[in-house]
């Protein structure tokens, strides 16, 4: 695949250096939109803006956007803000709800209520009412491309609704996978698989013949709930329902995969002290300021570790081969601290550990701790032994680092447990926290058993 | 859902206890397998193997076990290992081929040849084929349970196949989203919505209204490329076909979903040092045995400072003060390093950064590495020179700090590129060998600016 992209973005070029626009839009018809999408990504800004102009079809348009709106926001943002907002209405008209939302979202409330008014009404009243969810829950992620039909349907009126429906290209598949079934009041009683209706007597009711073992979510639920509930139930599709479980909408596979991956990057780049934010952020200053204020943060724990050193001065002083093993006391003490932490920030996001089982993983984590404590102790005190010809001082260094790694792996497992409890992302408390807090544990172990030895180290 | 859990919990735990195995038999038949393998886990071991022998259903119980599998392996292992072979060959012959493949996969050869040998002779063909390839291929996750039609055939004789298949429960949802086309000798040559079979006319054969356009991928395939492919192109199921495009199998996205998650976690728990298999190990010594190469990797690191610091101890003895900020050098290094290396590996992984944007990533991170710098290198700066009342210490505390910074962003960057080019998971880099590397370098900086103006400096 990867050389095919190659080819396109070459491609693209030589044929726009040609002025070839005929032969551009016919090649852009042939093509996925994914394709298109990750070929506009590639190519310089004004370019991606002459090609997005040549694809005639708006359904096609607005799966490009969509598709680049995942890869890298700043290429969509470049070309919707050059789009007349007759064109936009078109676009969001022709596709999925919950992308043309994801779409609007990025214009600020006005601009979002003139490209509205001049889309299809159905399109408006679809689209306002996804608008009024949190992109970041249920109802977020939700569309309105689901076919409902009433339990009192034969199964032969619904393979004639099935025939009459008419849906942007990429709900299709997802459409006809399950059909979800109503009372007359709307409220969700089952579904049918759309196989049933092949294998189904013809002049059966769906409420005869559907399954009423159905999971749904309210519209408020949290993202992370709905690709969890996705996991575990192998699903496909999943209704959203009110509070009074009448179908509000559905939400499809292909959008909880993304979260899965967007949650996972905000992760990881949390634990390190910074945002998945910075991917759509072009200008390094913001990207310095997203991660400025964990540096800070680190920055002061560090100012703190000096003060530490300082208060020891004379310790030092006194026996200066005790700083040779500064770094190692400090960084081991924020591996292992990190390792712990980590185990169980993603542990919390994926629901292999849940807060009840707190005591158990932080039992676990001291007995690793334990073990490596003691490997990673004694091979240091022997070479402090050795290096400085002192017993004593290679007994200080090891067991030193001895503590201050069971101590890392305590807090380490504490910490993100804390703010998880606190009702804070513990991804945050991975990175910045962990090690600066566990670096000055570790000094303090080791400046603190040195000096109370320092006349028998002398 | 979290409290449903819980009930189940208890519930099962006062039935056991009651012995009132029929009513907690009836519950199992009411319950999704994924609930039952979620109580199974939260049980005592005892307790799960007497309630999953209480499960009637060979498919249920097969369900159970690959819930399980994805959950947590320990508890499936135990489980196996208690069913007789006969048992275990019932199972898979009641599941889809994958799931069927990855339960045998836990046994050593001789006792996998030992259950296939008891199982249906269809199912021991297919499972064979399946465990010839590695699990972390296309080909580990496919599985057998497609409908693939002869493109001579009419809608209406597609029809009654569809009538005629029968299909382990979960596999029907995949196998009646798209049928696949082949020819006479079994290439693949299209597909077809099960939709299309309602809309179009009863005479018309496969071939005339099938789609031709149809994504594949080969066994081989690495399935990170395979979750990628599905991403892109908002896949539900892919075929997989040989080398002469005959089908093989088919993918579908409930796996792929399993497996972005797992590769996730994958990277996480490699970027600080240790592996996800420590989820699947009961033993501490184990999860310390993955662990342990990483640290005293590390910890060679931390010597290595330590040797440095030795190699400086003239310059320390004369300035003391210098060794205040040794873990502010280091540890502001070790972050940066950290984030950019983050940010790498996790771009590399999702296909944000492709190999040959390698120089815009470094640009950028040096900028924002700049930027950071300046900012944390002046506020040390500031505080160096008021705490030791020497601006020239100031100035060499900021600079080093400066400088430390920009080189721990450049390394951050390339070492995952690095890694990734001589086809080393880069995720392992991160951690351990740019956090130790930018100790080494920030130190050298530090005390080399240091005793270079020793003679200023005292």
């Amino acid at each position: 695949m990867e050389q095919q992209e190659k080819n396109y973005v070459e491609i693209f070029e030589q044929k726009l250096e040609g002025k070839d626009y005929d032969s551009l839009k016919n090649m852009l018809e042939a093509m996925h939109p994914a394709d298109i999408a990750e070929t506009l990504k590639d190519i310089a800004p004004i370019d991606s803006l002459k090609v997005f102009l040549l694809i005639s079809d708006p359904q096609i348009s607005g799966l490009v956007l969509s598709h680049l709106g995942i890869m890298e926001a700043g290429v969509e943002r470049d070309i919707l803000e050059h789009l007349t907002e007759e064109k936009i209405a078109t676009i969001i008209s022709a596709i999925e709800s919950d992308e043309a939302a994801d779409i609007l979202n990025i214009f600020p409330e006005k601009k979002r209520a003139a490209i509205l008014s001049l889309a299809e009404s159905e399109v408006q009243v679809e689209v306002e009412e996804l608008l009024q969810y949190p992109e970041d829950t249920a109802g977020g992620l939700m569309d309105h491309e689901y076919l409902a039909v009433n339990q009192g349907k034969t199964i032969k009126e619904t393979i004639n609704i099935v025939r009459q429906e008419i849906l942007p290209q990429e709900a299709r598949i997802y459409s006809y996978i399950n059909i979800f079934v109503v009372d007359d009041k709307g409220y969700l009683v089952g579904y049918l698989a759309l196989r049933d209706l092949l294998i189904k007597h013809y002049k059966k009711t769906l409420k005869e013949v559907m399954i009423k073992e159905i999971i749904s979510v309210q519209p408020e639920i949290d993202q992370e709930e709905v690709s969890r509930i996705f996991i575990k139930y192998d699903l496909v599709t999943l209704p959203v329902v009110d509070k009074e479980n009448r179908m509000v909408g559905r939400i499809t596979v292909d959008d909880v995969i993304d979260v899965i991956q967007e949650e996972a990057t905000e992760d990881i780049y949390r634990m390190v002290g910074t945002d998945d934010e910075e991917l759509w952020q072009k200008s390094v200053f913001k990207v310095a300021g997203i991660r400025l204020p964990w540096l800070l943060t680190t920055l002061m724990g560090t100012l703190c570790s000096a003060l530490i050193l300082m208060s020891f001065r004379l310790t030092l002083d006194k026996v200066l081969m005790l700083v040779f093993f500064i770094p190692a006391i400090t960084a081991m003490g924020g591996n292992i601290g990190i390792q712990s932490s980590t185990i169980v920030v993603r542990g919390l996001a994926t629901g292999h550990i849940e807060l009840n089982e707190v005591w158990s993983v932080l039992f676990r984590e001291l007995r690793v701790g334990l073990i490596m404590g003691v490997a990673c102790g004694s091979i240091v005190g022997v070479v402090a032994y050795i290096v400085g010809n002192n017993p004593l001082l290679g007994l200080i260094v090891g067991s030193s680092m001895f503590f201050a790694i069971l101590v890392a792996a305590m807090m380490g497992c504490l910490t993100p447990i804390t703010f998880k409890k606190l009702n804070i992302d513990p991804a945050i408390s991975s990175g910045p926290f962990v090690t600066t807090a566990n670096d000055i544990t570790g000094l303090l172990i080791y400046l603190g058993l040195a000096t109370s030895l320092i006349k028998y180290l002398i």
